[in-house]
């Protein structure tokens, strides 16, 4: 199979079954990608345990690695891949949303973007070349297209500008990594570039930008500034609207989202690729996954439940400890509880989308996400 | 083997090599207890990951268990064993230690000594019994005696009194024990109790107390009150004093102690057993243990360095990331460093221990000694 290569195997109303080729493997999708910010799990997972739990495409953060330690680091030490050990797929974003929200934003011009590290206040310009450049040096199988990623609602004249900007950024991205590839001396050279959706709420300007980005004929394509102040009937709206757009033969990624409901219901809209922080974080808060909803293993009745978080759930976590342990790990403030609970939440998350293939190919998808879509996200 | 027994296999000049035999498994020493204080160890390592690391017993704290998630709470889980899913042998300390350190001592009488939670400022009574049925409920395979633990140099008059009082409670914490080992619910019924020399630095007080407690013929006795202030060398000198008083066929437990010197050291003067939490606690700061010394990862040097911590190191960390990859994480304050960090310190502590026993089985125990006892504890 030819790396970039997408097969679609079956579909289920809007909702897609496929398969899609990287330079380090094979992904089926729909696919959960696990965030490994800076090179590595947050709660002390690495990229041994990401396999363990089900993983198929891990996701980094180029701003991140480029402040710290710094892509010609990784690069030095063979790529992101070599350098935390992960021979999986892998995907890298562009940098371009933390520049716009953790940095000290400074000035957006053509030609990019002048802004502060938020680690040490050192002054950084990032344009579509140099998100490449560093992405180019990580050697991720999926660099992402620098862009704008603007918060909802946003003014229609600067949502316009900022699509034509976008996609004028594209092009560069596309020149850039074409040439960077083309280097002898390239990490990954067989790494693809994916572009961004943008157009805020506005359907028109959404519709307007899909055409312009399809346009370029790459292996992917993503929806971005979703999930980033909008309700969810306005981002299933949305993707509703845009997703018809998109190229049918090509991989659609939506961005940082979401819960396991958001997750059915991004596939029932056709939606192949997800990334999000939240299995991560809310385990970090003792809010765990299950089928029945979110458990909040902190609640006081788990104090001597002996049974796993989930009955019946295969993670390393489940498989071996008790609610009544986690809870005390938690409440005595032990690392150790961030380990088990990300291992938990990762697993979900990695065993939901296995979930969701498998229902894909029974032709039972419908029925999935009746049940579940609406269970799976409420707190118990 | 009957539970308690202690063979001694071989000996070279005062050093030992032994076996003792618990209620989980007969333990090889000298050995090196892996401390996980309130049944976890620190840096996100769990029972399993231990048996990994080489670990043969796990050391738990009665006070803060007793405080959080309270000891009866454990007992209703089956006992520490099953609580935190470690299936070897486990020691207890008596809560001893911790209540005359972190807690807000209020009283010793000759009952025992109120004092105030670190956690909520709650009034606790703990006396002999109380610490023996804190450890039974626990259910560990060694229960440590409630003593006095004094800071070093402390007035003569005073450890006098101390160590009469410790004796008395000697007494208790053994009568007690017997009844809670015949109760028909006990935990663990063949949970043992190991005495504590004390006597600060004063070699008479040390051989009067190591007399009186040997007549209570215990499976064990530990040498307390040591690291707590005197200098190394008065250290070794107690050693050398009280050593030779300990009765020859139980096993001697230097509590609390120390970097691999003093381990070396301690080993030489006739110690079988050791606790310290060192390589949790270096770990934590990227102080590495090594055969060439303590090697600091955040050292600029290691920035590109594509090496594992020490070549031809076992540990699950130097078979899989380099010295870069572990300095960006801890720089990062990314929680997997400590995990990655902990477990190869607890993995050298571990070794050590296999490297001391094999020396002392091939006899070149002493080469052992003069190449390593000065050199491992240097910083590099």
């Amino acid at each position: 199979m030819k790396i970039g290569t997408f097969n679609l195997l079956k579909t289920e109303g809007y909702a897609r079954r496929g398969e899609f080729c990287t330079a380090h493997g094979v992904v089926q999708t729909p696919v959960f990608q696990n965030v490994g910010t800076a090179g590595a799990i947050k709660g002390a997972v690495d990229a041994f345990d990401l396999k363990a739990l089900g993983c198929q495409i891990e996701l980094s953060n180029t701003y991140h690695l480029h402040v710290r330690p710094g892509d010609q680091i990784v690069r030095q030490m063979g790529g992101l891949h070599r350098f935390m050990r992960w021979d999986g797929p892998m995907l890298t974003d562009s940098g371009g949303f933390q520049v716009f929200s953790l940095a000290t934003l400074r000035k957006i011009k053509e030609e990019g973007v002048t802004f502060h590290s938020h680690v040490d206040g050192r002054r950084i310009f990032m344009g579509p070349e140099e998100s490449m450049r560093i992405q180019s040096n990580l050697g991720s199988d999926i660099a992402m297209a620098f862009d704008e990623c603007i918060e909802n609602p946003a003014p229609r004249e600067y949502v316009k500008d900022s699509i034509d900007r976008t996609t004028r950024w594209l092009r560069r991205c596309k020149a850039e990594l074409t040439r960077l590839n083309s280097l002898p001396d390239t990490v990954n050279p067989q790494q693809m570039l994916f572009g961004i959706n943008q157009g805020g709420t506005y359907d028109d300007l959404r519709i307007e930008h899909m055409q312009a980005i399809a346009e370029l004929d790459l292996p992917g394509y993503a929806i971005g500034g979703l999930a980033v102040g909008e309700s969810t009937e306005v981002m299933y709206h949305i993707l509703d609207v845009v997703l018809p757009h998109a190229p049918e033969n090509k991989p659609r990624y939506l961005m940082g989202v979401g819960t396991p409901s958001n997750i059915i219901e991004g596939v029932a809209r056709g939606v192949d690729f997800f990334d999000c922080v939240m299995p991560t974080r809310n385990a970090r808060h003792g809010h765990l996954f299950t089928h029945n909803g979110i458990l909040n293993i902190m609640n006081a009745k788990y104090q001597t439940d002996d049974r796993p978080i989930e009955e019946g759930c295969g993670c390393p976590t489940c498989q071996r400890f008790s609610r009544a342990y986690l809870r005390h790990l938690l409440k005595s403030g032990e690392m150790l509880s961030q380990r088990l609970l990300v291992m938990h939440n990762l697993w979900f998350y990695n065993h939901l989308m296995q979930e969701i293939r498998d229902a894909l190919e029974q032709g039972t998808f419908a029925a999935f996400r009746a049940e579940y879509s609406e269970k799976m996200s409420k707190r118990i």
